[in-house]
């Protein structure tokens, strides 16, 4: 433990991809917490998609982070000093920390390693988790039988979607960027099929894993692939939209899908959703998701990248770049 | 009566707006009913924008018409002849008979001049008003105080939509095309508001009109209007889509809504209908549409066309002209 806290400022909002001169990392002494509060030093820093929205200025799902302020993420940490009777010192708790080393705070979800690994807390049991389960399970309402396609299949939300879809009896079909990345959709998370979205046939391939048509689409990605996914759904069919990443780091107005009429032809329901909306029902999915992994039935699916806190933005950019499999957790330090 | 049956048949899929290269209008003989059947002489052919969709071979809720056949459509009509104990020389009824001056079958829904005129039948108690009932009712769900606005307001569908959600408790806003129009939606129709889209202040007068917001979007038009609505949705919002008129005479891919991304911060739900999804329930939105009629809390607004069926593709160029105001019904023989 240094006697220096490492944040991160937002210096600038990024124009396109964010870079080094948008964001800036700091030292500044590590605060003292006040009464009732306690001192938290980061384990892991969860990146996620949402994280480069909040440094725009666009329309998101609340107020952007402010220039000048810390940059805003869910972490994993461990109390270092409590002046709280509500947290002790070595106690782990998941909570919005933000990018950096320490944080004072009086809030957190605790997490005991007697359930799981601190990795599987920061996703399968997660936000991450429970986005997949009431992401998928709310707004796309499987049924056995139906055909359900996630895209990102190999990412956080994705991997955990499509093996829940195949517990609810679906046939799932994932979409991923790398021939590798489909392999360890199907080998290592039970997927009936995986398409690479980079082959240059990915239409005619999609259209042939989906034979019977395509009733759920979990949406991740956005772009090019809803537009063609659009053509393939079955009339009734539900798209919940869990992310549009694809146009996160765009530069200028892009294009909504040009088979949108195919929402009305086909009667679609197309929904977006977002995890905080459901935080109040985390007990019964992480429930259900330890349930399922005890049982064998479900897998965690974590990509750790290493080097403390001045790696976040190099692990953030796996996101946009897709050099991650599973869940990017930055480690920040042992536990 | 003539003896001679005049159809028009669908000579070739229109590019952009039909003409009279298009479609034909043929005579015939008028046919003779089999054992078990009925003649039925059309009165009042309703046009609708589903019509021209029909024309193409896009992606759409059924099948085309093909090439060679008589266009389809929803019509009222007399029964004239009867090989079948179930019909009644002189009985109404609305059926798909198609653009044509007679036409035999063995089925269609009786409706009776003791409970409303034959325009009512074929506007407010007929497909329109259940589309206008089960689109913003059972997609939109519209909550007292909230805002629904409505395009196409002066329109068949939205005319209705726009006094259901009256009815219902709310602040609703119409968009239409002229000043004429927005007068009719608020002094005849009983809307809060009216925006002309054509004004060249659009977006800033919706803003005005809908100062909490948007919680409800009765969509039948897409286009730059959608654009502009997603700006001014609530969180957690519904868009029904009814129709997209705006687009069903393009003649190239048109771009969805730039701000597609609203639908994931918004957490919006966007919802393709059809009212053939509630025909087993048009009893109970008859039944309560007819009920708020003789209340006084509802009017019919109906645009009949003279001329006799010759002038279809007049009646129909209508809807994409915007010289209708209401329920655009063709005269095609005196009851």
């Amino acid at each position: 433990m240094t006697d220096m806290n490492q944040q991160w400022i937002l210096k600038q909002r990024p124009k396109a991809q964010p870079t080094m001169e948008d964001l800036q990392l700091v030292e500044t002494p590590v605060p003292a917490p006040a009464e009732g509060e306690f001192l938290a030093r980061t384990v892991y820093l969860s990146l996620d998609p949402a994280q480069r929205i909040s440094m725009s200025d666009r329309t998101q799902y609340s107020l952007p982070v402010e220039v000048g302020a810390v940059m805003r993420g869910f972490s994993l940490s461990q109390i270092v000093e409590s002046c709280t009777p509500d947290f002790a010192v070595g106690d782990f708790i998941r909570a919005p920390g933000g990018w950096r080393t320490h944080w004072t705070g009086v809030a957190g979800d605790k997490v005991s390693l007697d359930i799981a690994p601190l990795e599987d807390h920061m996703s399968l049991l997660g936000v991450t988790g429970s986005t997949a389960y009431f992401g998928l399970l709310e707004n796309g309402a499987p049924q056995v039988g139906e055909t359900v396609v996630v895209s990102a299949a190999a990412g956080a939300v994705g991997s955990i979607a499509g093996q829940i879809a195949k517990i609810k009896g679906c046939r799932v079909v994932g979409i991923a960027g790398s021939d590798e990345k489909c392999r360890h959709v199907v080998e290592a998370l039970g997927f009936d099929a995986c398409v690479n979205y980079k082959s240059g046939a990915f239409s005619a391939d999609l259209a042939e894993a989906c034979p019977d048509g395509i009733d759920v689409y979990f949406e991740n990605v956005g772009g090019e692939v809803l537009d063609i996914i659009l053509t393939l759904m079955n009339n009734h069919g539900r798209i919940p939209i869990c992310g549009l990443i694809s146009t996160y780091n765009r530069t200028e107005p892009l294009p909504g899908p040009y088979n949108f009429d195919h929402i009305l032809m086909k009667r679609l329901i197309v929904r977006g959703f977002l995890i905080g909306d459901y935080f109040h029902r985390m007990g019964e999915s992480v429930a259900q998701l330890a349930q399922w992994k005890s049982e064998g039935r479900i897998v965690s699916n974590v990509h750790i990248v290493e080097g403390g806190i001045a790696k976040a933005m190099d692990a953030l950019s796996m996101l946009f770049t897709g050099a991650n499999t599973g869940k990017v957790l930055l480690k920040v330090s042992e536990p």
